[in-house]
């Protein structure tokens, strides 16, 4: 299979090296200047696990590639997929798949935007990596992906592309309601993020502030009400368990900061806080029910943002 | 006129001081050893505008206190307030008025408890003060003082008041809507205060987030929304004018940081948001209404308080 990997991040190094490892070619787009010459001079240093792994790698410019591959997988911030996709939309063939696991909501939309429905693959994955320089990344882990078509005629393309993935050392699956599977991860860093964030705190401080249950609950709630507008259904009840478990010793993770933590707190970044708790709150008025928290815990989070002078 | 100054703090010292200057008896009471000792050995210094000067004065621990008064003026932290009073109880005479100047919303309700209504004088006031020490006060400027009874029969003394702090260089007015004095404070108290703590700015950069105007105009309304139900009418626009001038450059305090911070952040202390916002949300709930703003600012200020383990 031919693939680009359009963006490449720890995210996006990690699916790429393993597939091209796996006999598949595999191109890296990425904007960093210092990321795409290391790339192209040295290839990636690839840490899978517990071995060190050198793969030779070409990378270019996303607006300066020519190829025409099978799947581009995008692997951008979520605040830069449309600015991604409107460098490669030169390189999307009739046949070319899309496969897209960014965090987040909003993202079919906008791949809609470029792609024909038939050819968009939308995934979560638990998969974690990081990068630790230009053409230098790590996966400590390769967590489960699950992927499906969004469209009827996609689900050959999708089964493919879940072949491709299992051949290269990630466990994949093909996933009946990738919509819901969404959701749910949006759920977790709707609530996990932005509370973390604001709070400036860990997973387990946060379930121990005074009505934890109950704030997490609302927000999931007013995920469900929205979710529930896009013909997406899913358990308050359970989802607030599933959420709140993440705040307990039960999870191994709970020392953990969140990502936005991360963007916000430690690196002074711009969050994703658009594709979350703020998408809930736009698309709520949109369909003009409810959804004060998310409403506030954006403009909270846009307001940190501000104070804190992010670039 | 015999006065107790339930709570020897910044604000208590300064309107004891000047009355006991002008001529009145005047007692302190406060529950803080070092201060009362400092008081009873050397008198209260007292930094008045430029001038500093000596008074000599008598305090104890409100418990031991057995003086009977003509008015006693509480004047601790909104939280303290319920203490202050069981411990002060029994110096409530049949004629003792009693003068409370306290941010925030809810302490009528604490008084009545307490005091006969017609003995219960309320005020808000623009006056600031600082504490430097054991014994030791400020005053920068003697700011409006504006008080009313709050029932019929507590006119005649709250006039008597009014002449006694006049007559002790505190420039005071007799209001005729102290409700609405009281709301128009907490209305600014609510939106600055635990949004200058949550977002760790001061109130220029407030005013500069995203929105910053549609927020604090939600939280007003809020407010309204319970006030009105109280009986006590104002203009939200009015108010969110008022509340967003404060964020502009007009303002000459408009870098500094509010008392919400200085308790939360700088000193990680408890904060008074059961007395604004998470007051607003509770009478909401029990009214039947929507207060979603205040609900979540109030449990946000908790958790920063649960995470920064306050004292």
């Amino acid at each position: 299979m031919k693939i680009i990997i359009a963006g490449t991040g720890a995210m996006g190094a990690t699916y790429g090296s393993l597939l091209k490892e796996a006999g598949n070619e595999v191109v890296f787009l990425d904007s960093w200047k210092e990321n795409v010459d290391k790339i192209n001079t040295q290839g990636i240093e690839f840490h899978d696990q517990n071995e060190v792994k050198h793969i030779e790698a070409k990378a270019s410019f996303p607006q300066e590639c020519k190829e025409e591959a099978d799947l581009v997988i995008v692997f951008t911030k979520s605040m830069q997929l449309p600015n991604m996709l409107e460098n490669i939309k030169h390189l999307f063939a009739k046949n070319t798949y899309v496969l897209c696991m960014l965090n987040g909501l909003g993202h079919i939309d906008t791949l809609k935007q470029y792609v024909n429905e038939d050819r968009i693959i939308m995934g979560v994955t638990v998969l974690t990596a990081s990068m630790k320089g230009p053409g230098v990344f790590a996966c400590s882990a390769h967590g489960k992906t699950e992927i499906q078509n969004i469209a009827e005629g996609g689900k050959e393309g999708a089964l493919k592309v879940v072949e491709a993935l299992n051949n290269a050392s990630l466990p994949t699956e093909y996933h009946e309601n990738i919509r819901y599977a969404i959701w749910r991860k949006a759920c977790i860093n709707g609530t996990m993020n932005c509370l973390c964030a604001l709070l400036d705190c860990n997973m387990l401080q946060l379930g121990q502030i005074p009505k934890s249950r109950d704030l997490l609950q609302k927000i999931v709630q007013e995920f469900h009400d929205v979710a529930q507008k896009e013909g997406v259904e899913f358990s308050v009840k359970e989802f607030t368990d599933m959420v709140c478990w993440f705040t307990t010793e039960e999870f191994k993770g709970v020392m953990h900061y969140p990502s936005m933590h991360q963007d916000l707190i430690q690196n002074k970044r711009y969050t994703e806080i658009d594709f979350l708790n703020a998408y809930v709150a736009k698309k709520a008025k949109e369909y003009g029910i409810e959804a004060p928290y998310c409403e506030l815990l954006g403009i909270l989070v846009h307001g940190r943002e501000s104070v804190l002078n992010v670039k």
